[in-house]
């Protein structure tokens, strides 16, 4: 009954002097006495369809209260325009204003509107133009990830997210109860990674990943960072660290190609909006080979720049911070790198111990504007030896037994990475905050609605 | 390099008399001194291949820990067999064991074990027959509902879990904050909904639908309540209930079909280990009109059998029970049922409210096996009488505030659901504990690993 704006948009030769009928909102209106433009958005399309009021079908007096940001249903004539830029206009015969409109002050005008201001209206910035590439972009993304997996032989599997166990070591964990204080039978926090439950799974179904939300108690007030986000993480028996490195850049590459070809209208406004490069860069990324390098060799290249940091105590051994990692990737490489074999103290207790004793099968890829985009590892599938570094860390080794039991049956030793979903999104966006590429976004001291 | 058994039993008369190279799990054995029969599966496929390792082939003395659950690389010859049941055989010619193997005493063997023993051993129990064919499904049905919204033109939208509103009002909620007690400004629960932050990107978008885990801190411990579970919510901009328990028929029934045409052999299975009538059941269901009662008329069709329930004190009013909509929907219509117009204070604030003044615009599905499978609504649009309901309820207004501005600017009301994932697939499997649909089930006073 309804067409979508979408669906004349992809074959708009089909609608040619037929009737139409959409539902949308107003997203521009301009005109006068005799003829108003008003273009029309529904969701379904990034593009807007423009709609002629003439006088002589349609009641001005009755449309008075029509503005940005209304709903409205229409019916009319579609006339497919290729000689324009735009793909074509209906001459309107019916138009509908639906719900109340209190629409003189909708927040949303086509002015610029910072993205500070409009971070203040969670609930109101997807109707903009800039949100609305950004969300239909994260909806493509998603779609796209889900889709690789599957067609790669993935079993989607639901960690849990309550957990007890707090797989990262990494402390910034948030606890939860209910208003009693007893709902469990032990201390129980949200999980900061599914993938020990994931290896589990990996077992018997071989490729498994999780796609999930996730959350860290993380104070640093950073632009790439949120209490709440989505992170995929697959997890595949029988890899290798190598065989693991080529699967996270071979769903980089497909995912970031399928989405530019699928939404060209959302990166030709990003592109106007910002970086012009954004395709081209991204493109480049996904028809190379991505450069590897040792941890121990990135430092060497660090060090001799290390004026320009400002932490210069590079040594073996030390963390890199993202002004090195962006370093590598941005002014180094030009391009996202894969670092490897970091040393053993820098990472989590079950990866797999390399034959120098320092390190391990661990490697992160780097992209330019984020630096750490993923983190993995081939994970240790040597009893005795994970359970030494268990022990090493002072770990609770009864807690992690059921994880060392892993090991126990018919374990070929695995191999996954975690992919931060947003980190993703703002690589592929150019968008440089993590708060605006999600649609209600919790930081520190900061839940607004 | 490797192949896949999926890929073998789709089409074996590909890789008939060919060398292939497989990498799985025993899921059989037996044999003698001079024969040894094997199942592998690779979690490719719910089907296992038949390996044949023949003493002039492979030195026995060296396999003698080949047992259930071992992983192995196999290499050999396949033939397609046509005339017997199983797709083919391959005969061995290398047999490689991977990783440790303490595989005397591996926990699944192939005798029956309860589904009480099992949950106990969640990161081990899917490499049984039964939780194999169980998990394929969960992830086949997760695939299927993406696909469902993405084909209907929806956008995938991932509202907070982190919240500050307590949607349903339910009071069931985690509460959430880290060592500190302070990292948000307020307090801070685990959303029982996206709904409400849905509501605010269907309007621009018209179509969009989460589906996250969900978590309520219900003490109950049911065989259908989980303290985590994922729920499918959508909502949609212009649509009525009418339109809404339309589009909630359509995704069950499409769904359901999909997973049954791609899933056969696990049905297979289920259908030989419990329920014959599965797939003839839930086919009939695909195939149906769902027949639609007001609340009104299911409690006089109800009282005309109040002897037969345990709660009998039935009227307009009051609650249902379990028992009564299972009544409703295995006893007088044996078969999916929506009920509609419930009395408003049985359900949430914003719901539609209708002209009698005393139901609202809400329906539940209920379905055989389950009771309610889904509950959705027409939300109320209309500002002044969401606001009258909410303090009605003395709630507390501006933290919803944002909620209400929603009927502020070009709202033309929308509608949506929430369907709980687990609970399909107990419909859909005919499992009948939410424990047995998910990987690791949490629930009150439980947290297994």
């Amino acid at each position: 009954m309804f067409q979508t704006i979408n669906e004349i948009s992809i074959h708009p030769e089909l609608y040619n002097q037929k009737k139409v009928l959409i539902q949308g909102w107003i997203t521009n209106i301009r005109g006068n006495l005799k003829i108003i433009f008003v273009e029309l958005n529904d969701g379904s399309s990034f593009k807007n369809l423009q709609c002629v009021l003439k006088k002589e079908f349609i009641d001005f007096d009755k449309i008075e209260n029509l503005a940005l940001g209304v709903a409205v249903e229409i019916s009319g004539i579609f006339s497919n325009t290729p000689e324009r830029q735009q793909f074509g206009e209906v001459l309107v015969e019916t138009l509908e204003i639906k719900g109340n409109n209190y629409n003189t002050n909708f927040p949303i005008q086509n002015q610029e509107i910072s993205l500070e201001v409009l971070r203040q209206m969670p609930h109101f910035r997807h109707r903009s133009r800039l949100f609305r590439a950004i969300m239909k972009l994260r909806s493509a993304l998603f779609f796209e990830i889900h889709k690789f997996f599957r067609r790669q032989g993935f079993i989607n599997f639901s960690a849990p997210i309550l957990t007890s166990n707090d797989g990262e070591g990494a402390g910034e964990v948030f606890i939860v109860d209910d208003e009693n204080k007893d709902f469990f039978n032990k201390k129980t926090t949200l999980g900061v990674t599914g993938q020990l439950h994931a290896e589990a799974y990996a077992l018997g179904f071989k490729k498994v990943y999780t796609f999930a939300p996730t959350f860290r108690a993380e104070r640093s007030n950073t632009r790439r960072h949120a209490a709440e986000f989505w992170m995929i993480e697959p997890e595949v028996a029988f890899f290798t660290l190598e065989q693991i490195i080529e699967l996270a850049v071979k769903l980089l590459q497909k995912v970031i190609k399928s989405v530019i070809i699928r939404n060209k209208d959302e990166f030709i406004f990003l592109e106007k909006a910002g970086d012009k490069n954004l395709r081209k860069r991204l493109l480049q990324f996904c028809d190379s080979q991505v450069t590897q390098i040792s941890y121990e060799k990135a430092i060497e290249l660090l060090l001799e720049h290390q004026e320009k940091f400002e932490e210069k105590d590079l040594f073996f051994g030390c963390d890199l911070k993202t002004e090195h990692e962006r370093f590598l990737t941005e002014e180094i490489f030009h391009m996202p790198v894969v670092i490897i074999n970091y040393p053993k103290n820098l990472k989590a207790f079950y990866m797999h111990q390399n034959e120098d004793g320092q390190t391990v099968a661990a490697f992160d890829l780097l992209v330019p504007g984020i630096g750490e985009l993923i983190g993995g590892s081939q994970r240790e599938v040597r009893y005795e030896k994970l359970l030494a570094r268990m022990n090493e860390l002072n770990m609770n080794i009864e807690e992690f037994q059921w994880y060392l039991d892993l090991r126990k049956y018919g374990n070929p030793g695995s191999s996954g990475f975690g992919l931060g979903f947003e980190r993703l999104l703002m690589y592929i966006t150019g968008i440089e905050n993590i708060r605006d590429v999600i649609p209600f976004p919790r930081t520190n001291k900061n839940i607004l609605m």
